[in-house]
């Protein structure tokens, strides 16, 4: 059996997410059957790094999975980007050490989430951004978002129905930039998330921005571990997971 | 009769260019039935400044209609945002002077044209951007797109089956920058264009950039008004009408 490595670019707007769940359309299910057209290999199980949430995007998701094919890794990539459907892409495929595991071998993971602020609603990209057309203060949300830096219980930023045991996690960057005027973009790395934790993180910024929660309460809404303190979740379109990064180059 | 100018935001996947044919989707069309929708006008017929191909997209195309109504510019702009399809927005709508044209008054328009040049095709953003996977010689397009800048007849540029009488356009800017490693971007201003025009000059620029035409062959294949001579048209996906500008902000 060979352990390959994925890279993935997806456009998460027709998926219900990452993880296979019977018939309905998802990245891990679109993957697991294009492996096993190419490599005639049947009930193939692919393990992503992040289980992205339904309609989330990914332009550098990383995924494994052990075959049993005399496929090389740069032949079996081309060869899923022919059978895939067009909004999922290999960027990349290599053998990996053979005890390689996706998600339990990330160190840490960085996400970005894009919004555009202004009057208008945009025309061009709608599926990979939140509109928000009431003006947003930018000073708020970034001193809010250093708030999160650091070790944390994130047990107020968990959607609900979705419980862990162990929900402490290590944020180690969250900022915001402006990648063009009424266009800013948050960046978030921690070495795990809580399920829909970025995009509540997001929604909460947000409601700093607009003015409706002091960014100086930030630190109690932390701490307090309730959900229905901290601001409402973040539409998907606009949240991209960028990259995962592990130990060494494997 | 008040006379509207509009500025206009719009994804052309799903249309046949800009001008109204019969029954097709075309942005002209869908625009006329908002306006009709708003202001119970009927006929009322819209002039854009430049009439971009199917597929197409725009960040700044201007247009203006005469009608009556007693609607503010504001108010209708908001009116057409609530009833235009999601790919088509206002950015703005104001009132022009009486005589105000959006085509014969425009002194200019900004063309932005995006690659993705990477080996792997493109999940996200698929519709805004032509794919190349050869490496593109950007140090080759750089010096070949400048031989484009300044009073040309651009006959060799224009589409088949659509000839001008006068094909002298005044290029005033031809620039190849990166927006990333990998994602070159076009821009390109002129009085005006020809049928096609962007296109088949971002193709010929390709071909430079891929080795199979000379950057020091421009002048000749400009000058000697051949279309054959020049390279193929750039798909209209990756193409943009960015800004047109006017004589003064009316």
């Amino acid at each position: 059996m060979k352990n390959f490595r994925l890279t993935l670019e997806y456009d998460g707007t027709a998926y219900q997410g990452w993880q296979r769940q019977g018939a309905a359309p998802t990245v891990q299910a679109a993957l697991e059957a294009a492996i096993a057209a190419i490599t005639r290999a049947p009930a193939v199980v692919v393990h992503g790094a992040g289980r992205t949430d339904a309609g989330v995007h990914a332009f550098g998701q990383v995924a494994n999975f052990h075959v049993e094919t005399r496929l090389g890794a740069e032949e079996l990539g081309r060869g899923l980007n022919g059978v895939l459907p067009r909004d999922i892409a290999v960027r990349e495929c290599r053998l990996a050490a053979d005890d390689f595991h996706a998600r339990y071998h990330a160190l840490s993971k960085l996400y970005r989430y894009r919004i555009v602020n202004r009057p208008v609603r945009p025309a061009i990209g709608r599926g990979y951004a939140w509109f928000v057309p009431r003006p947003l203060d930018l000073t708020a949300m970034r001193r809010a978002a250093a708030f999160f830096v650091g070790r944390h219980d994130f047990k107020a930023f968990e959607n609900a129905g979705s419980p862990r045991r162990h929900t402490v996690r290590t944020v180690t960057a969250a900022e915001w930039r402006e990648a063009a005027p009424g266009e800013p973009v948050f960046e978030i790395e921690a070495d795990g998330f809580l399920r829909g934790m970025v995009r509540n993180i997001v929604g909460t910024l947000v409601a700093v921005g607009l003015g409706r929660i002091d960014p100086e309460a930030l630190p109690a809404i932390i701490a307090g571990g309730d959900r229905r303190r901290a601001g409402p979740t973040a539409p998907p379109r606009g949240l991209f997971l960028m990259e995962v990064r592990y130990r060494q180059p494997p």
